[in-house]
């Protein structure tokens, strides 16, 4: 899925393009971008400001006291490059007013319930600095962490349009580099961030290379057998990803009603 | 739209079906329930229970300093005459972590910014109950509110199904009176409870009655004139209540993507 020059610009066009639409449709004066450091946030950051001039792009960072100081680092390296606007609001204080494990006195972190609390809160915060500005939310998931379930229903999944939502991640990674995203941001292993070290790739156990090459095969309507020819994957491993895709579909459809 | 007790039986069976469905196709082992102490939510606590059982349904009641102490009253009379358990989770401190208007020092309350945290904040704090007990969330709006725009996107629509979504305002009110819910909760008059004193109907400027007849004359297709006609509306009320309806149609359907 290697794209030349030329595509990369028409894509970079494109997504602009869609920018504009979005904001005029909804008589809506600019975007607002959650920066957490990563490369998704920091390309939707890039394509916005092409689309709409820095003025227009308010980029928030939202570090707590667990995170990794080099999240803050580059989600401001990404708003200074830019020359964009931008606020730090630390969420420590509103996990503990939640009572969030590893947050008060005598409660263990819970992987499962904690993880959660925190893009939920990061998009109510999100969500104030737009409604403060007529501005919206931008969306930073792509194409192969929808699939995987990395996100948060109404947390990092909660935006008014998925910017990116049709790149896989090595499509993000070959656009972000066209349009100029820091080097060290690009270079870094992708990690939700949720707990401590975590990586995507450690947590599926495949690289993102061919997980992008697997969700290629399969939109093309492929075989399972075929797929784990191709990709030298054992069938196993693909039907563990096909279960994984099934189960998280429900967060991007619309709800259910009887 | 009035019902016969026969067609409202029927109706509460459809809706617990539904219900059943959707915990079992998700694995979840029940449901979380927001309760407003209003009728919608009443409603679906108690569908809720008809359909999983009272240990199968926990409550979420959640006041504020500024919010109406029968909220509270009538949140627990739910919960109690179900015999679910329920937690009572008072918000301030969360809005104050947040810095929201009205709840900090030299800072005044905005309509537009603080009262759409609220919400957000309830959804998260359900969730964490949810995320806790692998249950679903199990929404409360109604389609009279949904198609009014009378709902915070990632707040009080953020659940996982929508239990009532497909009733009217005036079905809810004869649904519960059939059902069960205390009268005292059907007869007040429906807020958002977003800020004191506000009451749906005076910020509509019609009654639930009309509007609901009115949607329905607008999903069978009705001509405009003759909506107003058959009303006895003005033709102005009408077309910005058309208008209102289009605006807030983005809450309710797939995000966009480029």
């Amino acid at each position: 899925m290697m794209r030349t020059n030329e595509q990369l610009e028409e894509l970079a066009n494109n997504i602009c393009d869609f920018i504009r639409e979005q904001v005029e449709n909804a008589d809506a004066k600019g975007v607002v971008v959650g920066l957490s450091g990563g490369i998704d946030s920091a390309l939707v950051a890039y394509l916005s400001v092409m689309a709409l001039g820095k003025n227009r792009v308010f980029g928030v960072i939202m570090p707590e006291k667990n995170s990794n100081p080099d999240d803050e680092k580059y989600g401001k390296l990404v708003a200074e490059s830019l020359g964009i606007e931008y606020d730090v609001f630390d969420i420590t204080p509103v996990l503990v007013a939640f009572g969030a494990g590893g947050y008060v006195e005598g409660k263990e972190f819970d992987k499962r319930v904690d993880s959660n609390l925190k893009p939920r809160i990061r998009m109510t915060e999100v969500y104030y600095h737009a409604n403060k500005k007529n501005y919206l939310v931008a969306g930073t998931s792509n194409k192969s962490e929808i699939y995987m379930g990395y996100g948060t229903k109404y947390g990092d999944l909660g935006s008014d349009f998925l910017t990116i939502g049709n790149l896989f991640k090595t499509e993000v990674r070959q656009l972000a580099g066209y349009v100029g995203v820091p080097k060290e941001i690009i270079d870094k292993a992708p990690s939700a961030g949720l707990w401590e070290g975590q990586t995507d790739e450690d947590e599926l156990g495949i690289s993102y290379e061919t997980l992008d090459k697997l969700l290629n095969l399969m939109e093309k309507g492929k075989e399972i057998d075929d797929i784990c020819e191709f990709l030298s994957i054992p069938p196993e491993k693909v039907g563990e990803l096909m279960l994984r895709i099934s189960t998280n579909k429900h967060k991007s459809l619309p709800l259910p009603m009887p």
